[in-house]
């Protein structure tokens, strides 16, 4: 679409030329059929370099744009990217599109929904009520148990296990604040990529990304009722247990281990051939493998002889009180 | 049905005259043809003016009844309560009704299953594996992900997206104690009402009122996997993140914020206006708004205070017991 | 198959005389056509009585093993372990078989799927999109809401109710690591069994046992989105509250009571009549009936006190540093 149709809609003045856009991404990664948007400081960094065609940014920002891109000044570029999402989302459901190829020795339930222009590799079990939705990749050997929903161009590999309930590639909870305090949904153009030999529980959620890929890693293992949001790289071989909750953006390496109910903050991230106990809280980003637990989690040794203290200090005063 | 009937069911002592009961409420809601339960203290406000035809209770209230009400004695009202519930609770599928009314534009999967008297407006997308009760309505421009589950009588409205795998309108957790500390069910004949504009992510989970509703308010969103108990009234406007729950009868004002792994005490109220940061536990009504933090939660800047207090006692304790 | 296939696959060695196995039990269950596995240190008290045809252990454990077992040792018996379940699992979806079984007033969604030798009593409620596995037996008068699935070989018993989105019998959360840090699958041969008159709310996961059971036991209620992990034995009229988590094998006693947000370690035994408060973790068996609450969960008196005290000591503290 125009540059123009896209500067009104947003209500941003374009004093450029105008030119055709085919597609909305981060600074670092825009053609030059692209916009994008300087929608929070960590873009900052990429916008002299960018090749976008248009960028959407503050006014005190305008001076670090290349010459190459028309900028447009917004009061609030984060308000301004999140409507302008909604111009490049593609539908739900696509309307024409090829029947799904399936490979040699799957068997796909007649129970089960699979998109157009899908693709199911070889010697895959797709269960009742699983719903494959369009543009959808999956490997080889892999199953999909019942009642699992895979959103449109999820990428799911080999040999990968997905059990019942699961949700795969639904939209982050990303949204813009309005001046009145109202949310303008930030349409997520981005998907879930699910590795090799991963293995998920049931009724667990991993979010797509709002642009790129939230991507699982090869060999990761993942539990019950697990959350993971838009954006995040969980590392290879990892064991994620019931109920932790990644918020968006967290980037582990391999190997992470997790206990139950422990959280991660967002944009985050942890060294590889790290363990978490359970019911801790991530607030930071873990630069040395090794174990931590607490809230905000700390070194595992630390936090023993901490808790030793404490209970002692609690212990006494609670003596002491009764006298 | 006759009171005596209920009566007789209930093992309670039927002293005034035989009358017809057509509704089981709350004091308050009552009208002449309406059974109620002093099940509760938080019921005895409206004992004394209450409309209702007969109403259970202890005996020490019995005094506190209005002349026009025939009072039934029991041990145990709340129990007594649970008993009746079964007589007001209608049938999980209907045998006969009109075949549901669907909006012009709206399209609705094959895979999906929709019930009788249901009310579907225009534009609306009703994706596969999705079950939609009776009785339900729902607005225009709405969409639901495939595999959501809609109980009976939920309302939804317009442009309101429910992703994959929740479920609106489940029975709450409620139940009356035997003496032989066996439980009985208490039927939730109230529904779930979702307004205008609200988004719920995927696996989230929100159950129907007792009696009355539970109540999303316009333009809220809610991430996923995240709990909201029976008679929940959540404002206009909030953000409520992944794994967040809330106990049954929480009021809460507009543009409320919770981070992840929160949760909130039964029966309380939360001023409009609040922030409540990730793995907090609110056990009490919060009545300015303001950012709170911590379990119990406090205010934020004092709980930021109180941790760094704590992180130097403890730090401090630890080296002290290394000497 | 051969005992002399599976050393063979293990990359064992076999030095007694081969045999027919037929069947993978822990040593205390094993009868002459069994394989044993010594894969944790709980199982040694049980090797010397095994009736077991064959067992897996450490070089160290060899001289324990009866002179009716052959012994095969193994660097790692967990993963051997772990290697070996392929060689026991059942198709995930069954070939051949015996339609279901329905039982008189028993009322089956044309969306919801049935396997094979599978059995459903009397005056059940199966709605649209539920997955029932093959061999799977329901008692009378059981409800299943929709989009609820139940793995194979799962037994429910009567009057149950399993509410939407629920997932029964799953596969636990179970791998064995190699020297290469990776993951094998322990393929989860056991079930899951649900007694009669319990309730379990929407979007909850109950996993299969490894071998043999997990259980919950009758007339417990159990709320929304919780987890209980693979050979949990949940005790009778319990009531178990939104978003807890139970790891593995934890044991229970009757009328637990448990808040929200609370979580177990795996292995433990918590005595009957034992209620936890929400947000705690309960790190070690209690012992003695009463309240708990806290992390580690101590008796509630006990943490009432010590969070007052603390309390105290914070304000103090904030105090002290403002002067």
């Amino acid at each position: 679409m125009l540059l123009s149709e896209i500067a009104s809609a947003l209500d941003l003045t374009l004093e450029a030329q105008d030119r055709e856009i085919e597609r909305l991404t981060t600074p670092d990664l825009a053609t030059e059929d692209t916009i994008s948007f300087i929608s929070s400081d960590r873009y900052l960094q990429f916008l002299p370099t960018t090749k976008a065609a248009a960028v959407v940014l503050s006014a005190k920002h305008k001076r670090l744009a290349p010459a190459s891109a028309a900028t447009l000044v917004s009061e609030n570029p984060h308000l301004s990217f999140a409507q302008a999402t909604a111009f490049f989302a593609s539908p739900l459901v696509k309307r024409e599109g090829k029947k799904a190829t399936i490979g040699k020795g799957s068997e796909i339930s007649d129970k089960a929904h699979i998109g157009l222009d899908t693709v199911i590799g070889s010697n895959c079990l797709i269960m009742a009520g699983v719903y494959i939705g369009d543009d959808v990749t999956i490997g080889d050997d892999s199953t999909i148990y019942p009642n699992v929903t895979i959103y449109n161009r999820a990428k799911i590999g080999s040999r990968v296990r997905i059990h019942a309930g699961t949700v795969i590639g639904s939209d982050g909870f990303g949204y813009a604040q309005t001046k009145s305090l109202t949310h303008i949904k930030i349409r997520h153009l981005g998907r879930a990529v699910i590795e090799d030999e991963v293995e998920i529980g049931a009724n667990s959620t991993i979010d797509r990304a709002v642009l790129g890929e939230t991507i699982i890693r090869r060999g990761t293992k993942i539990d019950n009722l697990v959350h993971i949001a838009h954006n995040c790289e969980i590392g290879e071989y990892s064991l994620i247990t019931a109920h932790v909750v990644f918020a968006g953006s967290v980037k582990t390496g391999r190997n992470l281990v997790v206990g139950g109910h422990s959280g991660f903050n967002g944009h985050i991230e942890i060294a590889p051939y790290v363990t978490v106990a359970a019911k801790s809280g991530v607030t930071k980003s873990i630069k040395k493998s090794g174990i931590y637990a607490g809230f905000p989690a700390i070194e595992h040794g630390e936090w023993l002889k901490q808790q030793a203290a404490l209970s002692k200090i609690l212990k006494n005063a609670v003596r002491g009180s009764k006298k």
